[in-house]
This record gives C-alpha cells, sequence and structure tokens, in this order.
C-alpha cells in the first residue's frame, strides 16, 4: 500500500492544501485526519460542510483507488449530523460493494472522542487505467 | 442582500481560503465563481470532486440564507458530471422548496463555456437564529 | 417512440401492479402519472414514500431507456416536500447528462395543481444490450 | 414494541399491498422482508428498483418511528449493487444518529444469501405527535 500513499500524498494537491493526513490504507479501506483550524470554519464558527466532505471524500478516493486501478467518483450523498468547531477529525472509508465497473463506499466522519459528526455513500466508476500509469 | 453578502465574504474562512468568490444573490438564489489553480486539483490532474462540492455548497448556503434566517445544511447529494482542469468554474443555487422548517435547493456546476460538470440536490434546517444575531 | 412505451407497458409488472401509466414520451424525457387510492396510503394516511419513489423512478426508466439501449439504474436520491392523500400526481424526467456510459436525470414528482411533493435524482449505467433484443 | 408492530401491519397498506413483512423490531431497528413473484419485477425481469426501495424504506419508517415519535422521511438515497429475480430479500434498517428533530438510518438490502443488493441511507424529521394520536 506504500505506493497508494505516495500517489495520494504527493499528487493530490486540494487534500495537501485543507491539511488532511494519511493515517491507514489497506484494500478497499482508507482513514485519513484534519487538525481543524481557523481556515476550516464557516460564517457562523463551526467546521465547514465542504471540509467535512473533504476529508471523507480524501478517504474514499484513497480506498477506492486501493488496487491500483484509477477510480473516479461519480456520485456522493453526505448527511451532516453534529457540528464541531475544534479538535481533530477522522474520516474512515470502508468498501460497501465492488465489481468490475462500479463500486461504493461508506465513509464515517468522526471527532477526537469518537462522535459522529457526519456520514457519506458515495459511488465510483473504475477506469481500464492504472494509477501507475498516470504521468 | 448586501449584508448577506457581506456577512459571507467576510466570515466563510474556508470558501475564502478555496478563493471562491460570490457573483450574484437574490432571495433563495446564488451564483459563486472560481478561478481554477494549481491548488484545486487531484492526484490525476483534474479539478478535485471537493472543489466542486466546495463551489456548489457556497451557493447553496448563500441561497439558503439568504432570507435572514440560519439555514444549516443536513444533506446534500452530488453527481459528477465532466472532468476539466483549468478555466473558472460557476456554481448556481435555486430553490426549490422551502418551509418553515426545511428547504432544498438545486445547484449546477458548470464551466465557463456553459458546461454541466456537476449537480448538487441540498436541503437545510431552518433555526429560529438570525443571521444578524450571530456573533 | 411507440416501441420503447409498448416495452414499458406490457413488460414492467411492478409500475402495471402500482397503477402508473405513461403519459408522453420524448428522447431523454418522460412523463408518467398515477390516480391515488387507498392501497397508496402510509399508516398516516399519506401518500406513501415508496409511491413517490416509484412513479419517479417509472419516469426515470423510461426517459433514460429512451433511446434503445438498456440503462440500468445505479443510484437515486429523493426528498419529500409536500404530502397528499388523494388526487393525481405525476413525475416527469428530463435528462441533465449523458455520455456513453453514465446518465442523470432529474425527476420532478407533482400533483394535478401543479404542487412539488417530491424531487428525485437519477443516475444510470448504460449497457451494451439494446432494449429490442431482451426476450 | 408489540404496538408498533401492530401500527404498522394494520395501518400501512402499500407495504401491505406490495407484501412485505415485518421480522423484527426494536428501539431504532427493523428488519423487514419480501417474497419475490411475478409483480415485483421490471421490464428486464429482475427485481423493480422500486421494490427495492419499498422494503428499504419500510425498514426505516418502522425504525424511526420505534420510539413512538411520528417520524416523517425527509430524504432518501439509494444504491443499487446486485440484481436479483427471484428468491426473498431482506432490509435491515440501523440508527446512526438521532437528536430530537432529525434522524438518519442506514439499511442493508439483501437476499437470502446475504448478498447486498442496495444500501438506502435516509433522513427523518421528527414531529411532536405520538403514534398512539393518530386515528
Amino acid at each position: 500500500m506504500e505506493h497508494i500513499k505516495e500517489f495520494f500524498e504527493t499528487r493530490d494537491k486540494f487534500a495537501k492544501y485543507v491539511g488532511i493526513e494519511i493515517v491507514e490504507i489497506d484494500k478497499g479501506k482508507a482513514t485519513v485526519k484534519l487538525d481543524i483550524d481557523e481556515r476550516h470554519l464557516n460564517g457562523v464558527n463551526i467546521v465547514h460542510g465542504a471540509v467535512l466532505f473533504s476529508i471523507a471524500d480524501y478517504a474514499f478516493a484513497i480506498a477506492s483507488n486501493s488496487y491500483g486501478d484509477v477510480a473516479v467518483s461519480i456520485n456522493a450523498n453526505i448527511s451532516f449530523i453534529k457540528a464541531v468547531s475544534s479538535g481533530t477529525i477522522y474520516a474512515e472509508a470502508k468498501e460497501q460493494s465492488r465489481n468490475p465497473k462500479l463500486a461504493t463506499y461508506l465513509i464515517n466522519v468522526t471527532n477526537e472522542k469518537g462522535e459522529l459528526l457526519a456520514t457519506f455513500h458515495g459511488m465510483v466508476y473504475i477506469k481500464k487505467q492504472k494509477l501507475e500509469d498516470i504521468k
């Protein structure tokens, strides 16, 4: 899994810009984390919905690409459950289904106390291309 | 609408960090835009799904809060349709329904050629609090 | 479009069982309707969410299969907006995007007064098979 | 839980019309099942997407109303994973979150072999009304 980790850490510019770090990767699974600071807040001083989406989406992208085939997101659904303003948040992606063309993932976003902040359900389309062939 | 615009421009830190600008606001409507640069790309050099979500979510937040009552996002569904790597992208939010507690919005994300990149459908819960009472 | 209409009217057994009728079909578009009776109600005497889904899904299936290629639903998102207990309900599907593999549709469910009851957003995967080759 | 079971069995007319039966109910949880027959099929002779939605939605409704407060569905997202044509299908609803106004549920639809056919994620709005006060 080291080359998948390196691929995302060196190439995913938006995840780096937001500050999200990879904690763990396995086939069909990924956990990432984000230390909340001021830039992640919205107009009412809570963590922005788009930040919760971004962390979930990063875990989703890593888990769905973990086999080495390029998987592109085609649909995502997020429910926002609990608001926080600080601390560290985690997103953990688990595979629900995978066939040669389509796969689905469930991602839970939690805080450092293990409280559920958001749930994310995403679907990818799997291309014939390999991650290692991307320049 | 000038106070709503000012509220979001001065207070939404994540939208500012991503670089999204407000184009137009009206009751139940909003258009925002983003000039794509390198930080908005993902591992395969296309605009990150989380960036498309962020711009749609910003238009959604402004449109749903445009009446002055605090509206918090509870659910969002996004479909990714076309990938781009550069240019300017726009998100336009339109209200589909609104009752005293819940409202729904449809947001189209397009590029400068008017091509549809993503569609976003979001639901908010409307609080008793007013935007102007937030410190 | 006559063969598409005939295909669905004679073969879609669940749509017939629920009582849904086709009003109009065109490439990428379809309108269907349902006269509400007692069997369509839920425990609190309003039209069942699954009935609103069923009518939207039928318009979605017809619109997405209207080109003659078999299209199978892979994801659907529905928001419930207004409850009704009687009358006639309509679902109108419009295509938002279509490429050789994936297409998305937006379906509005309304009553005979034109009030919006639900919005449905669906995605299909387009197979190489033709509708006319199905036995 | 016996009164919740009786409420749904005697009053939910559409679930009865489709043929869905309650297997088990607990606080925030429900399992239901459906023996597939011809009326549940679509135009290509597989179980209709609206049937998979209906069974998931019924488990969702029971689980979300299991505390005795009226809960109405406001949003649902379903992903279709595997097609079947016969046998018995099950839907099992589990609560993910619940506050005084909003709650979310995850529902898995499986067949008698335990294969995942669809995943459903739903959100309800909780009313002040009690189920026992509905006439």
